[in-house]
């Protein structure tokens, strides 16, 4: 019998035993989402801890050899695996169950942590609402089902370990340390991970490549208190005005970002590549339809495609300074702040980039101000070759379990820990994504389809498959 | 006996009187300044009305033939009078009971309605630390408590009648229906104001000119929800951005605003009133050294004085949008606000200030986003002549308790009433401030000079006694 055909039998079975389960791996979702695992808020730590002790029971119920807590200067990181054969390949599952704060709250329409099922223009069957759904709760939960299905079936095809963090959407502070310290018990040949997007559920696609970032939060000072703008109005410095300057400045009328030596590590892209990559089908009107725009704004000589992939960016995000009450209050404040991000292409280097910012943002500021920056986390950005073994199994799988051969795509987000991981595991990473960039994440009302769950349970076990077979041919 | 000594006398009895209760009034203010009247924040209503009826009391015991709480559409307004002769001259006494929010709490030093005597470099014989302790709850009691000490000692010199409101903060929406409605209740010679400041308490000094108010709230919508930074950063327009970028262009290179006619209605003022008004002490080094900057900043051409007297500005009050609370979120936005107030001199006309700023800022947004402009309230800029009566009896007065002849000054600020008054009851307003420009009004630490409080007590009866003499021999 053909391989194709053997491996097409067995994850039969295992799709049969995930439709027989339907309904308790949507309750044990639900259940998952009800923890609010914020990072960035101490307030939370103790659901961070609930979520850590529910993955780690999870992960023993779906049937690992062992799985364990691992504590660290900031929140857990659960370790398990699942070994078959020393001679099989082994793939790291990385996934993380912290969340983003769910601020805007007043904008969602159920409670952020009370996941509810509705449909969407985009999800007909049904998507689930809640924090964490898509981004990324939900996403590392398929791989824990489908390990469940695989080991209930008997067809498991490679080792499989996991590593769940809490810490992603704060930067990931400790994963560094901790992956030196546990390299081996990290060991592996592939990273898989589900925290990206595809196109469309009937158009999928793979994330051939993440933004980097560095993130900055800047204070301007101006007079030592608060005063009246009647009194001294007209007279001194204002620090909103001066930071609303400042920030206004950071762009040039193309809209490039104005930070000297800010450009210099962008490598080029072929106009070829850019050719290419712009075949993937987008309509201007759709785009801003969707986000209820008149006109996009981007950088001159790039589509709306490159300047989210292969260009860089610089966004504000957050202000604030003066009186934010009801009312009126006629304040000439003393401080304003701002929190601004800038995503990242080969090779621009956060560190490096979050230096030239500072000092450009120091020497730009009027005498009237005193500067302050704090820096938070950054990440550099990576890319995932198409002719890799590693990104073949993952199209194959995905062209079975979705009848149509995936997009290679890049991708305008971060995920900092891919080069991380890349360097101390010296493996290759797929980002192996079933979320759509419709699904609202970080953002009040973030969901995820239960088609595209129940489909990432399903093709997971065949990229274990079409992975394990292709590297044993190559051995 | 030469009358002014006649005047001297009877007020060293006044005085007395004073020095005699001096533990009481401050004990009695303190009171008032525990109740939390503030009026923006609908919140506080029942703080307000307990105001309202506290002062009413007050009144009362001071000795007024009558008070009454008259209720508007919003906070309650008080009237009293003590009418002593139909053939006097009936001074009308202004003060507003509200105060405003105390934002941002965790600045003071003391609590905010706990009110707290310390000594300031500019207070060395103590301040009395409070929300509203010079703006104006202190500066209104002073006229109660000067009323009680010429009632008790039989020398009331002419009619006093007092308006009180509760909503000075809020632009004073129902005052304007008020006064015509009750405009035969509020009949009078002059309006007597203690809501201003002077320059020192060895340089004392009455308020000329105020500067009028238009304010605005802006809401500048991007796309229709927050989105990820990573996702649509580069493509589309940040709404905290576009808001810094017009915010930005509102002032030129030399801090001239940028609103297409707005200067045209602005009086000019001649050299030589300029040279004169500029005679007044100030130091540059002193004046930036109490805000802690290194640096002022103003229209080109102007000093500072002028500045902050007969020039416009404009500050931004409030900026917000995005993420604002603790660690990094990667949120591009839907929405961004600002609040923005302009201080107008004669004859700039709020209305249509507010009228040209909504057009303008609305024409310089970009097709990116979408402009919603809600207006606050406004107030005309008014001036009192140095040479009238009016003028002339405060003048006197003061000479008279602080030894020495004060300056006649402009000020920054606003008090919308002020032409309201004139134009409905055609009397002229006299702007009798006991406060200094140091005492943080609107800011946290707001406070109160105990000297000033009980100089200002001490004051008002001679004003009283001065303009009924002048009044007379006028006429």
């Amino acid at each position: 019998m053909h391989l194709t055909t053997t491996i097409r039998n067995d994850m039969e079975q295992v799709k049969s035993f995930i439709e027989e389960n339907r309904e308790r791996f949507l309750n044990e979702l639900f259940d998952l989402l009800r923890i609010p695992s914020i990072s960035t808020d101490p307030e939370y730590i103790k659901h961070i801890n609930e979520m850590a002790a529910f993955l780690k029971n999870t992960l023993e119920e779906a049937g690992v050899d062992r799985a364990e807590l691992f504590s660290t200067p900031g929140h857990p990181v659960i370790l398990a695996e699942k070994i078959v054969h020393a001679d099989l390949p082994t793939v790291l599952i990385y996934g993380h169950y912290d969340v983003q704060p769910p601020d805007p709250v007043e904008l969602w329409e159920t409670p952020p942590f009370e996941p509810t099922v509705r449909k969407t223009k985009n999800h007909p069957q049904g998507a689930i609402f809640a924090r964490g759904a898509c981004d990324d709760k939900g996403q590392l939960f398929m791989h824990i089902k489908a390990l469940e299905g695989m080991v209930a079936m008997g067809h498991l095809p490679c080792n499989i370990k996991f590593i769940f963090e809490g810490e992603e959407e704060i930067g990931s502070p400790n994963l560094g340390t901790f992956c030196h310290k546990y390299k081996d018990k990290l060991k592996c040949d592939v990273i898989l991970i589900s925290d990206t997007s595809m196109l469309a559920n009937d158009m999928p696609s793979i994330t051939t490549g993440l933004r980097g970032l560095s993130y900055v939060e800047v204070e301007v000072t101006g007079p030592n208190r608060d005063l009246h703008s009647g009194v001294f109005g007209g007279a001194v410095g204002n620090p909103l005005q001066v930071l609303s300057k400042m920030v206004a400045s950071l762009k040039d009328k193309h809209n490039r970002i104005t930070i000297p030596g800010f450009y210099d590590r962008v490598v080029g892209i072929s106009s070829e590549e850019r050719k290419e990559m712009n075949k993937v089908p987008y309509s201007a009107e759709v785009y801003m339809s969707d986000l209820g725009v008149r006109a996009l704004n981007g950088e001159k000589g790039y589509t709306t495609l490159e300047r989210t992939t292969i260009r860089p960016s610089l966004d504000v995000n957050g202000i604030w300074g003066g009186y934010l009450g009801k009312g009126a209050k006629t304040v000439l404040p003393s401080k304003a702040f701002a929190k601004i991000s800038i995503r990242l292409v080969p090779d621009q280097d956060p560190e490096e980039i979050a230096e030239l910012f500072i000092s450009h943002f120091k020497s730009i500021a009027p005498p009237t101000v005193k500067i302050e920056i704090k820096r938070h986390h950054g990440g550099l950005p990576a890319i995932t070759p198409v002719d890799s073994v590693e990104y073949l199994a993952a199209s194959r799988a995905i062209e079975f379990t979705f009848g149509k051969k995936p997009i290679p795509l890049r991708s305008g987000g971060s995920i900092p820990i891919v080069s991380l991981f890349e360097k101390v595991l010296k493996a290759k990473t797929v980002l192996m994504g079933f979320g759509l960039d419709s699904d609202d994440i970080h953002s009040p009302n973030e969901h995820f389809g239960i088609f595209n769950f129940f489909k990432g349970i399903e093709t997971i076990p065949y990229f274990h498959a079409f992975y394990s077979k292709m590297k044993f041919s190559k051995s």
